[in-house]
């Protein structure tokens, strides 16, 4: 795969520190002319699960040869394993601890291999900063075009969370979980709606949490307001079916958290 | 107008979410070689008269043929009309609500286009994040250099919020207004210094709020501190006059809030 | 020193407002394809001992030839010097407040310039905003390869904060003090690692502070954590020793501030 030469960054380590900077300045001493992109520094820190989402919904957005850079780390210095996935021509940079999820469950042809070969790395590897001493070079190293065979071994049993494959139950629905809760409390799922063809027209779908059942599809915030306090679904802008409630948390209001079980029909 | 090859990013998105990566993937895979600035994504949300002074303060120290993404846009979804506003060899993109009013004001000459061109788009639009799916692909066609032309048919009636518009009284005062209150509470007044001739020099100068007449101008935050609690008139970084009151938030102590009249007397 | 094209910023201003956009452009402006990196813009306002820190951790991971732009400048306005300092093939722009501590301590053949020229200022030189008027079009003009002795004379006697040297007492122990206080409370020293080649193997050390003595190094926090409320030093991130304790902060348990003086003996 030709490189894009962007090298984007994902990490849980706030910019108020010389982290990042330090991190930035690794990839570009190594790979001069990296086009370096933030997706965001201010995942919750050592929340993988918020990590794995956000990760998923904007890599899509770059070109193809683009490499992630993805360090939300609280095994650091522990011996999980750092890793390189390459998925739909996407290159993604990062430890062994479920990160890569949503990315690896999108694509059962992904490439893994664990990263061993050293000669890639600082040359002083910190015991807390990885993300500087290993991953940075090793994402410089990919964007130049070193083939992702040079760093390690292909590996097939990376850590993936469990709850974010749904899975075909006995009664014919689909299980699947929440898989994100933002800001406002809308509860992403883990059901993509590319892959259950729900679009505007097909609006047959029935979806099931706790005591809950949730039959009412909108195609925007507009039209879910329209009925206060009645939650809705909707496709969300990274392609997720959500959970909704106008003006108001469906988390909260129907007390669900990330995990939560939830039971999708498709007519 | 040929092209910095800048483009320039101004949100209310803030920088936790994927959001701003995303539209970053967008431009950078449709306009490669693009050089990406965030102005700044902490805009206050749906605070768009915050927007348009940020972007009318920092977007003329850049270079000419630079292409300006602007996207507060609390009415996306609705039928608010998308914009492109080609301004002293500077290109704005965003939403039709008044935030390009700063822009608009000091160039009476400025072309504005409707963006209906759909051919310039995202394949699919989300109903949420026009950010992403209209505006991005468009400042990354201006930004490789499509003629404005392409994008839609001309208009002439912008969103313009009035307040910013200084008039000239029967009394031979400029009625202008607070444009904006920054975090020390310095009130920025619509005169534009280099409208008004105001320097160092010439200090003669009358500014009525509310019950208050400010006859002060000083040069320096030090020289207002000469006199404690006492407000006092100063040209700003971004060019405005500027209300001010040493070691305290003129907003709070004269009770002023954006969009306040103001009445000003230069002799 | 040939350029390597990289411009970093660090700051005090913070993302909300415009101001490191406007600067971002000034660069762009006079320095067409600088390369623009941001060690952070969240140092804590006007403190310099942060900024001195944060840049001194950052600097070394960029390519030789590299711009540090670095404005935290609680004396902009008042007489105070704009600076360049050239260093191990790295140069520095910014106020002589102390900022550049750090960097000179470690190199004692440094040279450093008054900026002077005012050719290559901005035309216009606001009172209160010198990093983007004075600094950062002084910026550009270096990472463009102006030779440093185009900007003003020699100096030698820039300001640096005292207690960053560290000197030898009477009783042959090493007296620093306490450089930086992290968000998690660990205090790092003015003590470098590889000054004193405390490596993981050499653990001969004894530290005191007020009354306190710690002689337990640790390699990894996960080393310290095995022994719960006991400090520790460690050898951080940045190659300081650091005192640490698990799961809580040094800095309150031992009462400890920045500036606070230390004893080091190595056996």
């Amino acid at each position: 795969v030709p490189r894009s030469g962007i090298v984007t960054l994902l990490t849980d380590f706030g910019t108020e520190d010389y982290f990042v900077g330090a991190m930035k300045g690794v990839v570009l001493k190594q790979f001069p002319g990296a086009v370096l992109v933030d997706i965001t520094h201010h995942i919750p820190r050592h929340d993988i699960s918020a990590a794995a989402f956000a990760l998923s919904a904007a890599c899509r957005n770059f070109p193809p040869g683009t490499v992630h850079l993805a360090v939300v780390d609280p095994g650091v210095g522990t011996n999980r394993r750092p890793l390189i996935v390459e998925s739909e021509e996407h290159f993604f940079v990062g430890p062994d601890n479920g990160i890569f999820s949503l990315v690896l469950r999108r694509d059962r042809n992904a490439s893994i291999r664990m990263i061993t070969n050293a000669a890639f790395f600082l040359p002083e590897i910190s015991f807390t900063f990885h993300g500087r001493d290993i991953f940075s070079p090793v994402a410089a190293a990919l964007g130049r075009g070193e083939p992702i065979g040079h760093f390690g071994p292909a590996i097939d049993d990376p850590v993936c969370f469990e709850s974010y494959a749904n899975e075909l139950t006995a009664d014919g629905s689909l299980k699947g979980s929440v898989l994100h809760i933002d800001h406002f409390g809308n509860c992403v799922t883990s059901f993509f709606s590319n892959e259950l063809r729900i679009t505007g027209v097909a609006k047959e779908v029935r979806l099931r949490a706790k005591g809950y059942c949730i039959e009412r599809v909108c195609e925007s915030y507009q039209e879910g307001a329209a009925k206060e306090g009645v939650p809705f679904l909707i496709v969300g802008s990274a392609g997720y079916l959500e959970i909704s409630i106008a003006q108001s948390s469906a988390a909260r209001e129907l007390n669900l958290v990330v995990g939560e079980p939830l039971f999708l029909e498709v007519f």
